[in-house]
Formats: C-alpha cells, sequence, structure tokens
C-alpha cells in the first residue's frame, strides 16, 4: 500500500493533471477545493476531499492533518496557515516552501529578490497608487509602461499598460488596478520579439533539470499557445539562445529558491539575444502541459516524483516538436453562431469550446483535454489541445484548422500569423520550419540545384524545405552563421552545391554536426568558374574531406540525388519516409518496364528514345 | 457539458485506463464491478458506481439505466443481460456487440468462425473432457498437444500442454481443466518462432486502422514483455512481415466482428513466415498498454473515441521504439528477500512489485502504471511499466536494470535471454538491434572499414552497430535480403565499402529505403582488385549512381568519415546528437590549437609532427 498521501491546495486543472499523474503511481491525493466537483476532484475518487477555500486557514489545518505532502497548483494560498502547518505538523512537508509561496505572491518582492540573486531583470519599481507615483515612474522608466497589481495578479488580471501620463490614461489605469486598494508595482516596459518559457524541476536531493526552452505566445496576457521546442527563425540569431533560456531558468531556481517541485520561468528574449526573467511560478504551469504527451516523463509526474522525494524522471522531448493551444471560454456573441460540427456529442455549451475539441479530434496526433469546469466564461481555461508531430512544420500544419477555426468563430478580425495553412512550396517560396536546407554559392548554380527543389516538392510534399544562397568567399560570415544555427532552427540536413574550388559544403560541415550533401556542380558556363574540368574540381574538393569532417557527396551536376539521399536521411526521425521511398523506387523500376513493353512490341530495330 | 455517458462492466486495470482517457475528454463514466475500490473506480469519481458483479443481470440492467453506451473491460460478462439491455434500452449503444462477445467467450466457436471467415488458423477441433476424447485428438493433431477450456480462459488459465498421452497424463491434463465440468477444444501444438500482437481499432462508421505490429512474449501463458514495434533479427526473413501481421490482423476484425472499438488480435509467427492467429479480445488489450506513451493516440483514447462514434485517433508510433514489462505479484519466498531500495516510499507490500516500481523510477523513458489493486497474489497484474526510447536498442538497454531485477529476486534462476546489459561493441561485436550497418564485400576491406566501427564505438557508445560481409558480386542474393530488411530491423543508416567495380553500395542503395554511406576503397593490394588506381577506380563507382538512387559517398579510404556521417544521419532521429557531435568538432578543433602552441613554444623550426 502507498504509505504517503498528498494534499493539494487547489483544484482546477493543474490539479487535475496533477492527480492524474499521482493515479499513475496509485498515489493517493486529497484535494482543498470550494464545491464537491472542482476538475481535480473529479478524477480522484477519494471520500476525504475537502469542501473549502484554498485561503481558509481551517480547512488548510484540516488537510494538513490527513497528509504526508502538501502542495500547491496555485500561489494565492493562506501563507500563515502553512507556516502554522509547519508548526503544528511537523512531519507534513511542504513543497513549495512557505517562504517560496511569500516570495512569489508578491510580485514586486519577487523580482526584488530575483535581481539580489544575480538574475536578469529589466527595471522595475514600487509605486504609489496614485497619479503622482504613476507620472513619476512614467519619467523614470518611460513609455509605455507596465502597471502591475503585486498580488493576486494571473492571466492579465492585475496588468496594465500605460501608453500616455495624461490624466484621463492615469484615472484608467488606477481604477483598473483597484483604485488604489492595492500595491502596485512598474516594470520598464520591455520590447521582446518572443517570450520563452522554460519548466524546471528541482529533487528533494537538491538535483535541478529542466525540460527544453519553448516559445509562449499570450493573447491579452493569457497564454495562447506554445510552441515546443523553441526554433530559432534566422541564421543572425545566436545558436546557444534554447540552451541559454535553459541555463538562466535553472540558475534562477538554483539560487533563489528552495524546496522541490517544478516551477516556470517565464522569460524574455529581446532583439539583441538577451533574455530576462519575466515572472516565476512555483507549480506545474501551463506552458508546460505539452509535458504530458511530448516529453519522457511530464511537469505533473515529475512534480509528484519531487514532492515524494522519488527520483526525477527523464526531461527529454520524446517527439519532434509539440505545440499546445489553450481552449479558452468565449463570450456569448461567439457562442451564438452556428456550427460546422456534424457530431452528435457536445462536450460544451460554449459553441467555440465545443467546436475546438472537434477539430482537435479530427486532428492526427492533437490529444484534447477538456478540464470539466462547470460554466464557460470569456477568457475561462476550458480545455487545450495539445500537438505531437515529427518536425515543428508538421505540428503547426497540424495546428492549422484549430486556429483557423478560433479566426473564423471569433469573426475573421483575428490576423493570426500562425493560422496559415497554405504549404509555400506551391508557390515556390521557401519554408519557415525547413527540415531541408538547399544552398548553394552563386544563384548561377540555382539551374543545377533546381531539380533537387522540385523533386522534393512534387514527390514528397510533407517534407518542408528552404533554398537559399550562401556562398563561402563572398560571404564567409553568413555561411558560419547559417551552419551554426542549423540544428537550432529544426534543420535536419543541408544540401550545398558549389562549383570550382566548391568550399562551402566542407566549410559548413565544419560549424555544425547536422549532416551535409555535397553536390559538385560543373561550372564551365559560369564566368571564373573552372571551365573544362566538368565539375571534377569541385567533386574532389567536395569529396576528399579530411578525417573528421565528412561530407555526403554525390554525382556531379546531380542534385536531385542529393534531395533523394536527404530525403533517406531525413527519415531516420520519420520510419514512414522509408517506405514512401521504397514506392518511389518501385516507380522507378516500372518506367523501365514499361519501356521493356515497348521494346518488345515496336521491336529493337525501331525502338526509338 | 457532456452529453454522453460511458458504462464499463469490470473495473480491473483496463477499466481504469480507460476511465483516464476519458477524462480527458471529460466523459463521465459509471463502473460496474464488485468492492467500492475496485481500480478503475479509484480514479473516476462518481457517486453512480455500481458495486456488483458484471455478471450479474439485474446490476447490468442497473448500470444500462443510467448510460448511454455500455462497453467491457473483460468478455466474461453475462451476454443475455447484454441481449436484454439491446431489448428494453433500444437507445443504449452496446461495444463490442452482445454477439461479439458470445462467439468471443467460446474460444472454440470463435475458432471456428474465424476459420470460416477465412482467417489464418493452425488446426483445431472441440473434444470431450474424457481420456478416450483427449486420446482420439492426440492421434489426430500429434503431441504435444495444446487443451484449452472453450470459456473462461484466459492468462493461462484453462490451459494445458499434453506431452504424453500415458494415462497419468491424460488423468492430469483432465483433472487441470476442470475434471469434466467444462467444455474443452485441442489445438495442434504451434511450433511458432514469435509471438505477435496488433492493437486494431473500428470506429462507428466501420473504418479499421492498426497500431504497429509488436513482439509479445508470454511467460507462463501470461504476457510478460511487449517490444514495439516489432523488428526483424534476420536478413532472411520476410521484409514485410510487420504490414504482413497488421494485415492479417485488420482483416479478421473486418470480416468477422462487428461493433466499434478496440481488438487485440494475438499471433503466431512460423519459421516459414507464415502468421496464424492465436486468439482475439473485443476490448483494449494487454499488448496494447505501450500505446499510452509512444502512440498519438493510446488504444485506450481509440475505444473510448470509437465507441462514442468519435473519429478514431492516430495510431502511429510518435517514439522511436517502446518497451512494456507487466509487475505481476509474486510468491511470498520472493517477497521475503530483502530489498535494495533506499527510499522510504513504499508502493505495495510485495517486495517485487515495489522494487520494480523503484527501479521504473529510476530509469529514464520509463512510466510505471501501479493500478491500485488491493492484495498481491502470485501471477496477479499489479501494474505495468513502459519504456519509450529513440530506438530499440536504447529501450532494451533501459528495460535491462528491471529484467535483471527480475532474474535476481526470483532466485536467479530465471536466465533471461532479454536481460543482458552488455553492450556488445565493448567485445568487438556487433550489437543485436544496430542502427548502423557497415558492410563490405570482402574481409580483405576490413582494415580500411575498421576505423569505422572503432570511431563509432570509442565516441558513440550509445549508438548500436553491426559489422558484416555482403559482397554485391558473390553473394547477391544475401545482398537483396540484406536491403530488403534493413529498414525492418531498424537499421536507419548502411554503411557500405568496396573496392574496384565497387557494386555494392549502389546495389544495396537500390533496394532499400534507408541511406548509404559508400566508402570507396584503394584495393591495390587485393589480389584481382585494380591495382594501381588508388581507389578512383571505386570512387567513380560509387559516386556516378544514376538519378533516383543516390549513394552518399566520402573520400577514398576514409571509413572514419563514413561513420562520422552515419551518426549525423541518425541524429535526425535523436537531436541530441548534434550536440554530441559539435562537441567532437570541438574537440578536433582543440588539437590543432594545442599544435599551435607547441609550434609558438618550440618555434616553427624546430617543430616536429
Amino acid at each position: 500500500m502507498p504509505s504517503k498521501v498528498v494534499g493539494i491546495l487547489g483544484g482546477g486543472q493543474l490539479g487535475r493533471m496533477l492527480a492524474a499523474s499521482a493515479s499513475l503511481l496509485n498515489i493517493k491525493v486529497i484535494v482543498l477545493d470550494v464545491g464537491v466537483d472542482a476538475p481535480a476532484k473529479q478524477i480522484v475518487a477519494s471520500p476525504s476531499h475537502i469542501d473549502g477555500s484554498f485561503r481558509d486557514k481551517e480547512k488548510i489545518l484540516e488537510l494538513a492533518s490527513q497528509v504526508d505532502v502538501l502542495t500547491v497548483e496555485i500561489e494565492h494560498v493562506d501563507v500563515e496557515a502553512l507556516e502554522t502547518v509547519q508548526k503544528s505538523y511537523p512531519n507534513v512537508s511542504i513543497h513549495p516552501t512557505p517562504s517560496t509561496i511569500r516570495l512569489i505572491q508578491d510580485k514586486y518582492l519577487q523580482k526584488e529578490y530575483l535581481s539580489k540573486c544575480g538574475c536578469p531583470l529589466g527595471p522595475f519599481q514600487a509605486i504609489e497608487a496614485t497619479p503622482e507615483g504613476i507620472t513619476y515612474a512614467a519619467k523614470e522608466l518611460g513609455l509605455p509602461l507596465m502597471l502591475k497589481s503585486r498580488t493576486m495578479a494571473y492571466d492579465g488580471r492585475g496588468n496594465h499598460v500605460l501608453r500616455s501620463t495624461d490624466s484621463q490614461s492615469i484615472v484608467t489605469a488606477i481604477e483598473s488596478l483597484g483604485s488604489g486598494s492595492r500595491k502596485l508595482y512598474a516594470e520598464k516596459w520591455v520590447p521582446f520579439v518572443k517570450e520563452l518559457a522554460v519548466m524546471v524541476v528541482r529533487g528533494l536531493d537538491g538535483t535541478v533539470s529542466s525540460y527544453p526552452a519553448v516559445e509562449t505566445i499570450h493573447r491579452d496576457n493569457i497564454c495562447h499557445i506554445v510552441w515546443a521546442p523553441f526554433r530559432l527563425r534566422n541564421i543572425d540569431e545566436d545558436p546557444t539562445l534554447p540552451t541559454k533560456a535553459e541555463q538562466v531558468a535553472k540558475e534562477a531556481i538554483k539560487k533563489a529558491f528552495e524546496g522541490a517541485g517544478v516551477f516556470g520561468v517565464e522569460m524574455f528574449l529581446l532583439e539583441n539575444g538577451e533574455i530576462l526573467i519575466n515572472e516565476i511560478a512555483p507549480r506545474p504551469h501551463n506552458s508546460g502541459h505539452y509535458t504530458i504527451e511530448a516529453c519522457e516523463s511530464s511537469q505533473y509526474d515529475n512534480h509528484i516524483r519531487a514532492i515524494l522525494g522519488l527520483p526525477l524522471g527523464s526531461t527529454r522531448l520524446k517527439v519532434g516538436a509539440a505545440g499546445m493551444l489553450n481552449i479558452l471560454g468565449s463570450s456569448n456573441d461567439v457562442a451564438s453562431k452556428s456550427t460546422t460540427s456534424s457530431s452528435s456529442l457536445t462536450f460544451s455549451d460554449d459553441t467555440l469550446v465545443n467546436e475546438l475539441t472537434h477539430i482537435a479530434l479530427r486532428t492526427p496526433g492533437a490529444s484534447p483535454h477538456l478540464y470539466g469546469k462547470g460554466q464557460s466564461r470569456k477568457g475561462r481555461k476550458m480545455g487545450h489541445v495539445t500537438i505531437v508531430g515529427s518536425s515543428s512544420a508538421e505540428v503547426r500544419e497540424r495546428m492549422s484548422p484549430l486556429l483557423t477555426c478560433l479566426a473564423e468563430l471569433e469573426g475573421g478580425s483575428q490576423n493570426d500569423q500562425h493560422s496559415s495553412s497554405i504549404n509555400p512550396h506551391l508557390l515556390g517560396y521557401s519554408h519557415p520550419h525547413p527540415l531541408i536546407s538547399i544552398i548553394m554559392g552563386s544563384d548561377s548554380d540555382l539551374p543545377t540545384m533546381l531539380p533537387a527543389a522540385q523533386i522534393l516538392a512534387k514527390h514528397f510534399p510533407s517534407i518542408p524545405f528552404e533554398v537559399t544562397l550562401v556562398s563561402a568567399h563572398r560571404t564567409p560570415l553568413r555561411l558560419m552563421n547559417f551552419a551554426r544555427t542549423a540544428a537550432a532552427r529544426g534543420v535536419q540536413v543541408i544540401i550545398a552545391g558549389a562549383g570550382g574550388a566548391a568550399h562551402l559544403p566542407g566549410m559548413v560541415a565544419s560549424s555544425t554536426g547536422v549532416p551535409v550533401v555535397g553536390v559538385p556542380v560543373d561550372s564551365k558556363s559560369v564566368s571564373g568558374g573552372g571551365g573544362g574540368l566538368g565539375g571534377v574540381d569541385a567533386m574532389w574538393s567536395i569529396l576528399q574531406m579530411p578525417r573528421g569532417i565528412p561530407v555526403a557527396t554525390v554525382a556531379i551536376n546531380n542534385s536531385t540525388n542529393a534531395a533523394l539521399l536527404a530525403v533517406r536521411i531525413v527519415s531516420a526521425g520519420q520510419p514512414q519516409l522509408v517506405s514512401q521511398m521504397e514506392e518511389y523506387l518501385r516507380t522507378l523500376g516500372k518506367e523501365v518496364e514499361s519501356k521493356v513493353d515497348v521494346m518488345n512490341d515496336l521491336g529493337w530495330a525501331q525502338y526509338r528514345k
């Protein structure tokens, strides 16, 4: 029999998913929240669940008397009660520790403390909730200015962006932030280019490990989409960014917080590559939902393991990529729109929630989660969908119908950059999330390299690729950036065509761990090229790489074979491609066989190619 | 609000995992089983669970009155009651249909029906439970003979292997099979080389799809281990076997059964490549547990989707490979052995169950599942562990400590062929589950190709490889078999070394979709080789492949680079290898830099290599 019982303060969706992980290990869970059917209580049969608020001291003590470990799914709990538990029930461990929760509850104190610990943060200051206080802060930190409640602020509640210091704007700001009843602080506007998040887990023994860095997209300050892993989009970016984000997050948890469990670290990525910490949550986090389907152990598994003193599970991504879309309650006008669903099963009175769930059920690789919350309200987190796939491109393509539905049901006003479902290959453009990158030193090589793009687009339309110019001799820095960012951009094979001295493939291979396929180009027609050598010059240059740095060389000018080789290489991560390639080989065979028939019919003397 | 309620007959582990899938969609579940804390009831809070037997007609009717859909987690239910439900509650759908359950309950009728439907089966016949009946069957079908109860037989109960027709053996057989109280039938002993299983799912609209074929290993007729996907071990096997197994399973379900839901199809693979159906279960199955962590939608997700008329989820494997180990209750003598676990948390009074759980928690990629069954008994299914990994080799390595523990706690008598944890590379042998295959036409090429194996073993010990001989000209059939089975054996890259005419790499590439790296060998020292051409002969032969069939050619004799290229290729499925390769590139750089220092110290005139 399991010898430990876990008490969870809060019975929302995070508590629900924690309880699901606990039940895998047959760990008993008791939930404290108002009502008998809070989301977490629905999926754990326990006569001992407590009906009451996680801010109610008496109820917290009642819970403590029945459990071995206390944890939270929300940080807005009664910390004093937890401190009493520490004294009255010394055998009950509490994770995160009450002191950590107290610190996190006041966002200003949290920032001040993180800053003292040496964590990277943007400028911020405490302010009075008065016109003078706000005006002063705006002078100090500039406009726009982020005004925040120090406490009870989450999912956009308690945040206000001040764009002007005219008196009307300031009055509105004060009103929206509790009319002076709450303590405020101001943050200098951080001109971020992306928001990142990293889930960190610390074991009872102090071991700290992190999940991969992910990109988060917020709408109205609420988490909207998560893309995992975080991929660079641009060869000018720092290729170590994903690792850096993980390091920043791990360091913050190591330096600043005690206690076991998972921590959600939200960060800003600035244009110059700087990473600043935005906020830290001492519990499972919306940006880590994707770990249930996408990682070897989920954030919920690891939180349960950590607080029970068990070994931490692997945080490795087990799929090529994943995406997460929150399903939020919609407003009434959306709910009244007609639905396209043909199924008789209704998951929610909220049309949007119902429609998104049905679309998710039709989407390969999608796992819809509905939290069992009673009433849908605009902006309420009703569920989420996680999508897994073998590549970022596949995940985005799978996500596309969901985003299209969202945009349509919300009136088409939302011009969501993430919802485009057109395959750019059809228009002859590069894919933004390529697995194969086709590069060449000069546009004069394009006619030779074009068949590579063409055969991919025609026979293997599911494989995203890009085509661009990178010259070893004329853009050596671009070459280095290209090579060093390839893996972080998700590229799995590079095809490099080059003629003459043909340094491109080998130089790229020397700066990346990604496999490079070299196409020797016969550059006789190119001015300054090695006219008359028939590509043999380039061939030797590409082929005879020194021990240590391989280039996969194909026949002179045979970019078709380079593309087919690239497809075979990608199949190491997508086994279904092997059978597609074998099917392609059969079509080659059939072509020859049909010519055999013609030759038999016509006779060899009459046969013309 | 969800508009449908699912009733499950049976509250064991299969019901528990079905309920967990239902809760993701917020589908209400009511469980019928004896007791208030059956495994499935523990994880679904519902005041309406019914305390009673799934063979109790009244209780079944009571359940039917509260649900929209009825399903089963065990086929030994009261079918008459279900038929009454069909009449009395025409709006309640029942999946599988009562007629399917009735057919499955009697294994003899099941076989007879499958045989009529044209499914491949071994010989069998109904027999009298008398010495005469058994002797007659033994004469007809030969020895050893498989005797089975027609009904209520599962997990080895109701099976008896008759090895002799002496009177004592026959008496023992009759006694062990209910002493004449049960109907029996006999199956001709099937000399299978492997057992396979395929989970098939049919939607309400008739759509049928299957999960990948898996290999199952039984002990005492109880499922012990599942390896997914099923991999060939031998180049002489039929490369289409995995697909054939899936086809046989899908055809059986399409032809023989009605109703929606998942079906577990257990099969025998014979030495000659023939596949025979053993048994079919009309419900989630032990051999499909692995789908929870390893597939895009699990068998439980898909059963719930199917019976509710929702679209089926993708059955694709989302990880490289997976393994499943059942955790069975142990006998008392095992339970009394001392444990090695240092953790204070006890998961079970049964030492074996507790130890295996603790080891699983320490194993990366392992997800332990404990079912919450009260008392452990020898052979009782108490839980299972699923292990995922990027390759079959990684999964087996991760599984190894669990199998070792099992063997030790069971007294070391179990010489389990699956528990070997020694990496064969250390001894200079091929790995049985290679990702990279190094082949060459002749042992005279071995000195040239050896550096490939050496650099893999030294710098990339986590990548399993094999080294063997395949000659294009002397073993053309072996070449074809090798190439055609490569993908089905799990090989992700082939390195082929060849000199002179050097047909090996190109001919291999023409019969597989797996990428082939060609190493031109300078065969001057080989008798009959192209002496004097310095490997250029082989180089042209390997490089100048026709459009359609690429070979990745590396420098003459540079098998080191072929191996390093193979590592880069494998990294398409194991992104962590890219950083390992980049680390390797840095060591190459450091080597040069240290020489720079020496040259500076000594001066260039004094410098000696």
